[in-house]
């Protein structure tokens, strides 16, 4: 793409004033440091660590952020290709170039690449059209050879169909229903469906596949400056790789056969691809059979079959690749045996310069930032690590390798994960996390500057934008904390500006949109490295953990209160009742063991060893909410309160394993299926249990 | 039984010398903490803590042993039984009157008691007699009633058949294969089977049920003078309150129904009942059919049908009742969120002089020379627990309720678990354990006295004996070690002086016969008690946990070894190698940081924090052999190096998910089963590299 370095770029500094003075205090910091290297100013001193995190702010710059994006997206870097290892040897540089330790974790996974696509759309009255399979104007190719991939969807079988197509809304359980009553059927159809109402892509094949359909071919909407562009994406079920299902896939490890049921029931048996916007209106135009119904409000009038057949070809192969993780590490200097993790990945569908590399560039000023904190003196008191994964286009498959790979010491000392996947994507600020980190977003929101509002702080534009402060929850398996949380029970968080960027996966998601569009000035990305940067540094510094469980609890009554309304008294909560109350009770008693804590300075073995026990409790309650057993069918996901339900259309963000068994009972209608219903929320009131005793501590 | 107290006891004090000594310097220590409350002499310090040590082993006498014992046998007190809440006061009284912090936990689980049984023989001449179905001169009934339990299996079913009987010698798969060898069906049959070949009764049962039989009858060869004894057990599979897998079955849990499948599964469904080695005799001595095989040496002639005929009646109840465990907490000063824990069960089938208040009365004499060094100064380390389970004999109820209910503070906080069921069965000393305590048994056994040969120290006589020192594993699930180390991974302990006493589970197995024959000076206990309680000690106290990790490896060597003989080069090993090798290397990483440590006297925040994180990684390194997925079929049981095999026959005593592997391979001889054996031996090598990533601590 080449683009010239976007110039001038306003230096985006917090604070003359604040940052002369913190300059000011480094320098006598790092003097300090020099001459009494054995007295290193701990920043689990309140006062000095405030200065760190001053100068960590007072550091940010929009110039550094844009190089490192431009540089990171002047060619696609799809995982696995020679592009995507000049990614890796460009971040690997960077943090050894600071100064930083750094390793690479490799691993060999089953990726999938297209080969060969075609389509053409044949007209009742004889006439046909070859369909553009790809965004024009850019050099194609199966991702390898320099050029952007052609679409694809990753993990779809090859195969063709000539048939007549179907509109089926966003080919949702709920819009097959709506066709039957129509007396539209699908099978033996090619259906066309739009991408929306959060149906993840492999939902939409499937259901085709369960209605019988024959291809599928997915298209979105939105912007139409880019309704050319195609979005890629996988269509694989479950995250990692399929052959290395809860261990981690490296050189010499164990791999299931590809036959193996274990690993085909996570692809899809019909092929699908993507269509663009523009492709797919010139089809769905041509449309006879019944109308549309009017609650699909999809400028679609007739739904088919037909007239209109389609000659539907795709050809892609899977194929064993090396994916590469990259870390720097900053060793903690009193408590190196803990961690925290900032993570983002570094591969993408094409350029990636918001998805994912937006996040990346966000990563890579950290980096820069705190290497001049350790210029000035700083050690972290606890271990940061900076995560750059890979493949996570293609089903978070480099974070899942490592989780699944270090899953027992992640599970004993792992403090907290911060992902960043689209960094910027627009204005607005979103985040999600488990619930015992709100307030510390919140706090930390409160200190970093406002890309969008001159004069306000984050959380002061957030607020007043919204009304209220609204923090999602990480059920969905939509970027790198998914292992984290769900399999790991690590409390995480993530981060980003912006939503629903129209060039999402697409070959314009360019250096170029980015520039015009996403984040022009970059002032969004300084605010993501901020926020980001500075939650991990109280993660790190502060002596006691800022994990707050009272908002767990709120959240968990919560849960309780619209299940409760689901269920409308059928089955009684009083075991979620009673362990939340044991929750509740847990959070109270650590919040005044935290706050007598903070007070003390001293540094005495025992305070010090009580500080760590109670970090400890703090830092393992979210463990407690994983199962061993899993979700019924799906071990893999080990937490009972956050995970994705196996159905879309569930009702329930939360307890999946609850959602799961409400959705069975309603196609049951028996007894067996309440019986199940209750037992899994007995299993949810037990997870609740041990995350309160191991908030607690005490077993007798 | 009402015996009066063994007089005179001789008082079995180490050495008067060293012992004034020992009660001067206590003295001298314990004014200084009446004086200087805050600066405690702390037991990591090396010399203090020797002292400690030492007068710990001073303090022993057998006369408190004997008394204790003594008291927990007045009466029979099966789990469940009025008498048996006699025995928990009697321990919590103890606990507390020592000035000990004491707790209890109480369950609420499915036990089972006989309500009637009867059984008679009926001749081939027509003529009959009925078989006498509790031992003689003792008054027998439901076990509540203060009486000794009519003889019974737990959990088998009630009913009632007349058939022909068989003889089956122990009642194992080949002994099955044999008989149809000979032509001999057991079917429509009642069994006959001596217990031995350490063939599990359940094992037994099941092979009968398998195999056609309506009923089974278990009686035990041994020592002549009680052949009129009979040894009640349970025929349960698995361990834990069947209602309540996987979780702590307390007030208001969630209970599985009676018919669920998952309880059903773990009951026989043929009945069963045990019987007298005389009352066998005079069956099979009436038996025609084919001669017993000679490899059998039964000591029978013929094996049947018949043509005796036996009459065979038992009912029964399986019923809710409460048990509880006891527990006297003394709670670590330094590292207070770190557990030692010392158990042993109180419920015995009779009188449980043997099996297991020995191991009770030792437990209590080791708080009551706790308590003496609390008077004179000392506070552990780390938290140490004293545990009197309940309900044992019932499928180790007690211990693995609790378990399941603490496992994620269990998982993260427990050091280990010394256990110890029948102290004092006879003469030599037994031990078995995880193999990184295999060190820290032999410096213990160095320093305490032999019970039975003067002079020598227990490490001596033992090496004497035996000509090597022999550590036994923990795979069975023949005591309360069974949840901490295959559910839980906690690094475990068995201790015994003397095996298969010839009165275990009778009526005999009284206070009586443990002053003629057992341990009449009761010096046995002494030594169990100073073992148990001086390894505790050592595991509370030194700064650097006492693990050594050298030994795991030798023993997974040698594991390798055998499974490479067996498997005759059809599978390869290598994945086990290079785990191993990685394991090897953790290993000598971890102890060379142990040495350096080990000697670093400063108490530092820096120091103190690397000895914890050190003690962490020694700690967590066994749970790394829990498979979350646990056996196949057997999920419950999560360790993949120690657990039983489902088929008894296996000869593999470790790798149980690698033996179940090998014997369904061996039995279906397709592709499929040798694939399925060479990824169960995957998962071990990937639980070894879980454990040695665990002990090095590096994520990255």
């Amino acid at each position: 793409m080449g683009q010239p370095l976007l110039n001038p770029i306003t230096l985006f500094i917090s604070n003359p004033c604040t940052s002369s003075l913190s300059i000011f205090i480094i320098c006598i910091l790092g003097f300090y440091t020099l001459h009494y290297p054995h007295a290193s100013p701990s920043p689990s001193n309140s006062q000095t660590a405030l200065i760190f995190r001053r100068s960590f702010l007072s550091s940010a710059t929009n110039a550094t952020v844009a190089a490192y994006l431009r540089a990171l997206t002047q060619h696609p870097h799809l995982a696995g290709t020679k592009p995507s290892l000049d990614t890796i040897h460009y971040v690997q540089s960077h943090f050894s170039g600071l100064g930083l330790q750094t390793h690479t974790a490799r691993y060999n996974a089953l990726l999938s690449y297209p080969l060969h696509s075609s389509l053409s759309a044949h007209f009742s009255n004889g006439s046909h059209v070859d369909i553009p399979l790809a965004e024009p104007g850019l050099s194609h190719d199966g991702g390898g050879g320099g050029g952007v991939v052609q679409p694809y969807h990753a993990y779809s079988p090859s195969g063709s169909a000539r048939a007549k197509v179907v509109f089926v809304n966003h080919g949702s359980g709920e819009d097959y229903r709506a066709l039957e009553a129509l007396g539209v059927s699908v099978s033996g159809c090619v259906v066309i469906a739009r991408r929306g109402g959060d149906l993840p892509r492999g939902e939409a094949i499937r259901n085709a596949e369960k209605n019988g359909a024959l291809a599928v071919l997915l298209y979105t909407e939105g912007d139409r400056r880019f309704n050319q562009g195609f979005e890629r994406g996988v269509v694989m079920n479950g995250v990692g790789d399929p052959l290395t299902p809860g261990w981690g896939g490296v050189d010499g490890a164990e791999r299931l056969d590809l036959e193996d049921p274990e690993v085909l029931k996570r692809f899809p048996n019909i092929p699908s691809m993507p269509l663009s916007a523009e492709a797919a209106g010139t089809i769905l135009g041509t449309l006879g059979g019944a109308g549309a119904p009017p609650e699909w409000r999809a400028g679609v009038g007739r739904v088919g079959p037909g007239p209109t057949v389609l000659n539907f070809t795709y050809q892609g192969e899977k194929k064993m690749v090396t994916i590469q993780n990259v870390f720097a590490v900053i060793k903690g200097l009193e408590e190196p045996d803990r961690y925290v993790l900032l993570g983002n990945h570094r591969d993408a569908w094409t350029y990636g310069a918001v998805d994912p590399n937006s996040g990346t560039a966000a990563l890579l000023d950290i980096a820069r930032r705190y290497a001049l904190l350790i210029h000035s003196g700083w050690n972290p008191r606890r271990t940061i690590i900076l995560c750059s994964w890979d493949a996570e286009e293609f089903g978070m498959i480099g974070s899942t390798e490592w989780v699944e790979q270090n899953l027992v010491n992640l599970g004993s000392k792992a403090v907290a994960y911060l992902n960043v996947d689209c960094a910027a994507q627009g204005p607005g600020f979103f985040v999600g996390a488990t619930p015992q980190l709100d307030n510390l977003i919140l706090e930390v929101t409160k200190k970093v500057k406002d890309p969008d509002l001159e004069g306000s702080t984050v959380y002061e534009n957030w607020l007043t934008k919204n009304g209220i402060i609204d923090i999602q929850r990480l059920s969905g398996v939509d970027s790198d904390f998914a292992s984290f949380v769900q399999h790991a029970g690590v409390p995480s968080i993530d981060i980003y500006y912006g939503r629903d960027f129209p060039v999402y996966h697409t070959a314009f998601d360019s250096y170029d949109w980015m520039r015009k569009f996403g984040d022009p000035l970059f002032h969004r990305h300084v605010a993501v490295a901020g926020i980001w940067g500075l939650i991990a540094l109280h993660l790190a510094d502060d002596s006691i953990l800022p994990f707050n469980y009272f908002s767990y609890v709120d959240q968990l009554k919560h849960y309780k209160d619209v299940l409760s309304h689901l269920l409308d008294g059928s089955i009684l909560l009083d075991p979620l009742t009673t362990a939340i109350e044991e929750f509740a009770y847990a959070a109270k008693e650590a919040e005044d063991e935290a706050q007598k804590l903070r007070e003390e300075e001293s540094t005495s073995e025992f305070v010090m060893l009580k500080k760590r026990a109670l970090n400890d409790r703090l830092m393992l309650a979210e463990r407690g909410f994983l199962d061993s057993d899993g979700l019924e069918g799906r071990q893999w996901f080990k937490h009972l309160v956050y995970g994705p339900p196996s159905d879309h259309g569930s009702k329930l963000f939360f307890f999946p394993g609850v959602a799961d068994a409400m959705n069975q009972a309603k196609s049951t209608k028996t007894g067996q299926g309440q019986a199940k219903l209750r037992h899994e929320i007995w299993r949810v009131a037990r997870a609740i249990q041990r995350a309160a005793r191991s908030l607690r501590g005490e077993i007798y």
